[in-house]
């Protein structure tokens, strides 16, 4: 890693590899779509829910509604509960100066959290984007456009997308569509099936 | 749930099956009515309550109220109350953008606050409004109209209000109002014998 | 409780009950006299005091001054101190979109206050305002015209008044004034020894 | 106490009787002094410190530090340290809607506590204004010819005042000045000297 | 201290005594320098920082860097770590009305808390000023000129500044210079062995 | 130290030796670069984090974020989670009168909790900028070029950068670039590696 050195990674291409605790939505802003990465850390403590990376209300409103979809559904989730009251989880968005809000990142929390809880890694050619709801209904999202030609430009080839922007599909040019699979959801339950591989 | 396949679920409708932990609201706003799901969910925990869904003050003050109201009438209502302290309760109000306030959601947050700690399910054709006071007490809401029609719109065939809006309701057009059932109500006590199944 | 049944309960009118909880306090608004209810519930809990009804700093600071009153007279007024600390109490003004403010609400507080910790009910036909202090003197209050004629109007006979509000009662009409008891008072013990029937 | 009876109190005028837990301050305001009531009440708890009376950020401060003054010497003041770590320790100034600030509330505050911790009554002739150090130090307050006028026609008989104001007292009214006693003060110790009565 | 009694205590001049838990700072305004007092009391508690004086959020912090460099260095300054978690910290500056600001009082506040904690008297004659970091680094300020006139009027005769204002001495007038003895200091270490007496 | 003494210390220079929770990280500002120096001090406690030196919301989520990657990743550190627990950190950037914000001191941050929860000396030769992610990414800063220019002139030699500032580097004066050693890191891990030295 000297000076002369090439980098070997540049942010907001595709992983290199499955990662625990890490996964990928897309986001829509004034100048088009992006990709983003959330960030999962757990460490020894007391329960504590921290939030960084310059997020507005409605994301942590919709980072603390994926947590609670995870302790009340922790059973069905192969998690324990009490490890969770021993933990403290950091949800971090890069990059930190730049302002992050809305709740369409509510499925891509959800399913980086689950990742750190259960190690299960988090499928590297996976995007997402979609609300959650407490019960861990999936709710459409906007701009769904521009996040799959940004999704497509990193380099994903799997999006995970709510069931009720079905009709936003044919919006997305052939040439990008043709490159990607879609799962259309409803349950939160379905978006960790298409994104976890198993431990 | 591929790209091909139909939206089992489109937001805004009544709800399949009868569901716990989730109760269906009224909503008024600018542009006429609407209804809104109240998502209850249960982690061990100690006693905090989380409220979520862009929620104003007066909503906020709104659901402690109600809580108040299912926590000091816990034996009555078949709860036990040390379960209470030993449980977080999350209160989310789908869609996570859209800016709620008012206190007339607080006989649908009992309902979903009772039916979640019962485990009795919400009937699935019951929509309400109503302020709850602290003893039980349900008062009187405003938009009655718009919040029938669109209670009517999306296929609920009983509602819930309060007795002090008998007056409002020969605003409603006999079409709407030949379709559905109406529950005059006074307390809180009445709200759950309409709404909860047996659990 | 029909669509067809008549409403039993009208808001803004005297108890039908001597009720446990609950004191009928006179507000004072730029549109004249109103009456409200101060309604408190009691939970397990540990000592926690939770204030809604849109309640401005003043009110919020007397209904703490009302507490701290009852906490340090709790032996005279036949309260268990240790009962309070493992009570949260839960002081809520119906309507709750609508915004209250200012002292004269504290004798009633008190007594709902001390209804609800001794189970001793309060006489439904009294109304009362009247600024508290951490002793329990009576400070007097203004608007108690049109404090007096609303709750002529929503049919209390008997009101619990600041002594050193006498000089106002006669600006009251005589019609109202012949169907009224009035008692003038120093102290919140005075306050409670006309409120509170022996339960 | 009933309707014909006559006032027995009238806010503003020096008590009746020794109080514990209640001191005498003496305030000015844009339109000339005043007197005010300290109240101190106490309550089984954790140490914690409740202040009301609609206080400034200034009075707030100087009711903490003549609180850590009292904590500080708790010993040479003939308090229990341990007591304090078990009692809620409640400051509030009627009349609650007036707003209040300054420090130059200090040494009541802080003799309105020692009061309250060491049940010794408050003299009830004596009125007192000067601001309190953490080591109970008395520093100079404004004021001191209204403040003065005010005590006098309240019927007060004794002032404590800092020893710094001393150049003032010539500016008050030979008349007024002759009904008085005034003791010039440099700390804390000798105001409670002068205020408090044994138990 | 009756009435016709001479003041003994002017506030802004030098201590009479040696004192603990108290040391002079030099504060810098824009009509010229003052000296200041901080002041330290501990109570028995829960390690518990209180902070009063109308401090700005500057010299809050730089009270809190201060205390943090004496806990972190509790073993080299004789200091018992336990102590403090046990022990409430009130740091106050009079006059309380007056807002301050600025990470200058640094190092005063560093010596009034290390002489609060091991009871050794700080030199009444000693007055200073500089910030400091948390290693205790001690970095240079402005105003030395003013100061050092301020000091010179309250009758201090020694003064511990940093080593990086060497240069601003000879801005002061020689006839207040030669009456007195400058200690320039890089480090916290320095400045209690200027400023503080053996217990 | 003496008043005639020379100053031994100025302020922006590199450190003298190397020092134990002290690292150096490099600021951009409206004026060109600066070098600054993140202290870390730990203290017997409950795992509180306390920042000062008027840091910004964004730089005080980044020390946020260096912190958690150090407790989540603290087995590979050779870091005692438990120890963390029970240690108070303070974070302070001096001076503490200066603005500071943007997330580009990450890993000086990072570096300088590691330093101090190993004991680990800082080499003192090295500077260091770059944005830290919560799994230990390194991501590009802005100013590259005037943040290098202000550590040559503190004398530094070893600068550790991200990767993907790498294309910055061309606008380096030749002059400057040659006196220097640059470190591109992509990771946390790489950053502690080349700044660290063993116990
Ligand atoms: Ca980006
Ligand atoms: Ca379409
Ligand atoms: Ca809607
Ligand atoms: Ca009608
Ligand atoms: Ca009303
Ligand atoms: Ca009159
Ligand atoms: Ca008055
Ligand atoms: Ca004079
Ligand atoms: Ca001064
Ligand atoms: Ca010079
Ligand atoms: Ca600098
Ligand atoms: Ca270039």
């Amino acid at each position: 890693e000297e000076m002369l050195g090439k980098p070997k990674f540049r942010y907001g291409m595709a992983e290199r590899e499955n990662q625990i605790g890490v996964a990928t939505g897309l986001a829509y802003t004034t100048v088009g779509g992006d990709t983003l990465q959330i960030e999962v850390a757990l460490s020894e403590g007391k329960g504590k829910l921290i939030l960084t990376g310059k997020l507005g209300d409605v994301m942590k409103e919709s980072a603390q509604t994926a947590l609670s979809y995870v302790r009340s559904h922790a059973g069905e989730l192969g998690i324990d509960p009490a490890f969770i009251d021993e933990t403290d989880i950091h949800i971090h968005v890069p990059e930190g100066a730049v302002p992050k809000d809305g709740p369409s990142a509510g499925i891509t929390i959800a399913t980086a959290l689950v990742s750190a809880l259960t190690k299960k890694p988090v499928r590297r050619e996976v995007g997402m984007t979609g609300e959650i709801t407490l019960r861990g209904r999936v709710l459409p999202i906007g701009g769904l456009k521009e996040k799959t030609l940004s999704a497509h430009r990193a380099g994903l080839t799997t999006l995970i997308i709510p069931a009720d922007n079905e009709r936003d599909i044919d919006d997305i040019p052939d040439s990008v569509r043709e490159d990607l699979t879609f799962h259309l959801v409803h349950s939160a339950a379905e978006v960790l099936a298409h994104a976890l591989k198993e431990a």
